[in-house]
């Protein structure tokens, strides 16, 4: 086992480890923001039928040579065909159809007129030019034709993909699966959010802000609760994670915890991949995985990501490194989170050999971002990551950023490019 | 009733229409994304009592004075405190607890020597230099303390606020109620997802487009099929309607429709406000409201949106006009989609009077985004909406937008500023 990766390194170390999940059938309307997995090939045309782009008339082109605004041809409406009508019979020489938008191009029709270059009068139509052939037609098939690939595996699924989903009548969508992910926290001094916290209790609060950034990638968290500081309490919980993609665990703060956790995930047939990475918060991240079908039942070859115990510590290291694979797993390509180049608001030192993760707000300054670290950096201190907008990178081997210095920001808040005004 | 407004005084007018929707307590873990209501005050303090911020030794600075590394103290290890454990009894002169990171400072301590800075010998411990008053001790209290105010009142629950919640023993969390959205859609041509489109019907796509729209956003869509072209049809859907916080309609195409929405609407009470905007796609939009209370059972005072019957149309006028008046609804200040300076790929030109939405993809050149049309910009053709990262902005009165003019983009793929790769 490896000890000490740089941020890099250990990225690599877990991307080549992780695998894409297989497909699953779920409704087009519960796909939002899952990735296709196999591409959708139409079987209709769409629009179905040659239709009207206008509400006008279906005319014979040929009944309105020489057609001008001073030289009017008068035709007879035959019938009317509304969307989603159809016409009752073929145009004869000399009638028109009046039409709408949508509406199928009645047989022997060729272009169609909006309704604007016509004038009625009593019962017939004055046409003031003649049409190009197919004018305002839309042919069957135009949009979407039979056998067209109309949107390819590895495409998010937004709203207007389950529009066009439902417009080819498909109500079933093949998907990769949602990762799930086994949440899981040890130590003797957790509690529950509803436990008594008298005596130096704390909130297992780690549980609840992993399992939600599980939630908000649109992941499957599963939480199994705490386990106590005793190897059988940490290995019943493991065993009840063997069956999920990931699992992620977060150790409470004493150290005997950590060699429990080790030495079961050895029991249980889990290689260690490495352990510490060279970043702050967050060093004592321990990674491994189960081989597929191997002896103690990790059937699909669960990753295990062992994180911190110190809330900061455990929600950054998520971030780095959970969020990407979980991603990955689910399909997506576009994995991270996005990245600005801005300014240091005020000189940060730190001695070389970790790369540090600032917490900061970002102040638009003259057209460029300024960065400025929240209160504490502190890794117990949970509320500076709610103040956050994101995490400066405070390089490895770097020991001064100094004020106005470039420096790159990874954005952390999903709503960081909202705009309270439209803009336009 | 107004018609043609210009975007601008449609989305001022909305605005001015809106209401904030009242509060609802939930789960926290099922808060993700929701905007609380009112200020959390904590009822404990984080960290609950003085306690180490490392693993090392507890001790009395008195009994250091003078160590150093060459000048070392040697004191005995009276007893351990792990992490919510808690030390039996106060620290007597000469003695210090070994101590880890979280755990309680004992009586009489008044500062701890991380483990690094110390040596082991037979039974006691050496101590190369004197710390600090209070060095490595986190002070109750420090995080968070009894009566502060932790979270305020429209902050966005992302997972380190959930995490905090969790901290402080909070499991239920006041929020704004989410939008119910009643999603109508009417004409004789629409069938289902799963209906039969021969003879020219065709599938009420825009249903399932618009039920994802506002289930991306976090709102309540309920879905109350199609209406056919009849009074007493359109009248029985609106009246199922009513109890919403909003009904989004969207029109089949033929003329005959809108008249028996905008009647049935007035006959039900609704004052209808303006009728078409002067964009495209989209000019033919609606917008009413039913006064709060009033006889036909609009409690709450719904907002009506007509939307137009071509999907494009439908679903760009749901981005600009009722996304942002549903997030708004929710208690959300940042309710507009990010805006981008852009190039234009290639020379536009349109007709002045009507300001345009041009689905574009962007493309990165020089270190500026470049805008291209996507294929058609038929309003009929969905796919194009799939293809489009946003809408590039051709405004009002212009006739041109020349290759390499700048221009405003909206974008609306949510995950568009994600990477592919860390970026650091």
């Amino acid at each position: 086992m490896r000890q000490g990766l740089n941020v890099a390194e250990a990225r690599e170390w877990i991307e080549g480890a992780t695998p894409v999940l297989s497909a699953e059938r779920v409704g087009a309307s519960e796909a939002l923001g899952r990735v296709l997995f196999e591409p959708v090939v139409s079987t209709r045309r769409i629009p179905p039928a040659d239709c009207s782009a206008m509400d006008g008339y279906a005319v014979r082109r040929a009944d309105l040579a020489g057609a001008g605004p001073d030289d009017p041809v008068e035709l007879r409406v035959a019938y009317e065909v509304a969307a989603g009508g159809r016409a009752l019979q073929a145009l004869a020489r000399g009638e028109v159809a009046r039409i709408f938008t949508g509406a199928p191009l009645p047989e022997a029709a060729d272009a169609v007129v909006k309704q604007e270059d016509t004038r009625e009068v009593g019962g017939g139509v004055r046409f003031l030019c003649q049409p190009e052939p197919r004018e305002h037609v839309r042919d069957a098939g135009e949009d979407i034709d039979v056998g067209d690939v109309v949107l390819d595996p590895g495409c998010v699924i937004r709203p207007s993909e389950i529009g066009v989903l439902a417009s080819l009548g498909r109500s079933l969508v093949a998907v990769h699966r949602r990762a799930r992910v086994a949440i899981l926290s040890g130590g003797d001094e957790l509690v529950e959010v509803d436990g008594d916290v008298s005596g130096g209790r704390i909130v297992s609060s780690n549980s609840y802000t992993l399992f939600a950034q599980c939630r908000a990638i649109g992941a499957d968290p599963i939480y199994l609760g705490i386990s106590r500081d005793r190897p059988e309490s940490v290995e019943q919980q493991f065993r009840a994670a063997l069956h999920a993609d990931c699992i992620v665990s977060s150790a409470g703060v004493s150290v005997g915890d950590h060699d429990h956790v080790r030495s079961v995930l050895e029991k249980l047939g889990c290689r260690l991949e490495f352990w510490g990475v060279n970043m702050k918060p967050g060093y004592p991240l321990a990674f491994g995985r189960f081989e597929a079908g191997d002896s103690a039942g990790g059937l699909c070859g669960a990753l295990v990501f062992g994180l911190p115990g110190n809330p900061v510590s455990a929600s950054v290291t998520f971030e780095q490194f959970v969020r990407p694979t979980l991603l990955r797993m689910m399909g997506h390509t576009r994995c991270f989170r996005p990245t600005l180049q801005v300014r240091v608001g005020e000189t940060l030192r730190k001695k070389a050999g970790r790369l540090h993760f600032v917490r900061i707000t970002l102040e638009e300054q003259d057209g460029e971002w300024v960065a400025h670290a929240t209160g504490s950096q502190s890794s117990g201190v949970m509320r500076s990551l709610t103040q956050a907008d994101g995490l400066l990178v405070f390089p490895l081997e770097a020991t001064e950023l100094a004020e106005g210095a470039r420096a790159t920001v990874q954005i952390l808040d999903d709503g960081f490019f909202a705009a309270e005004r439209a803009g336009f």
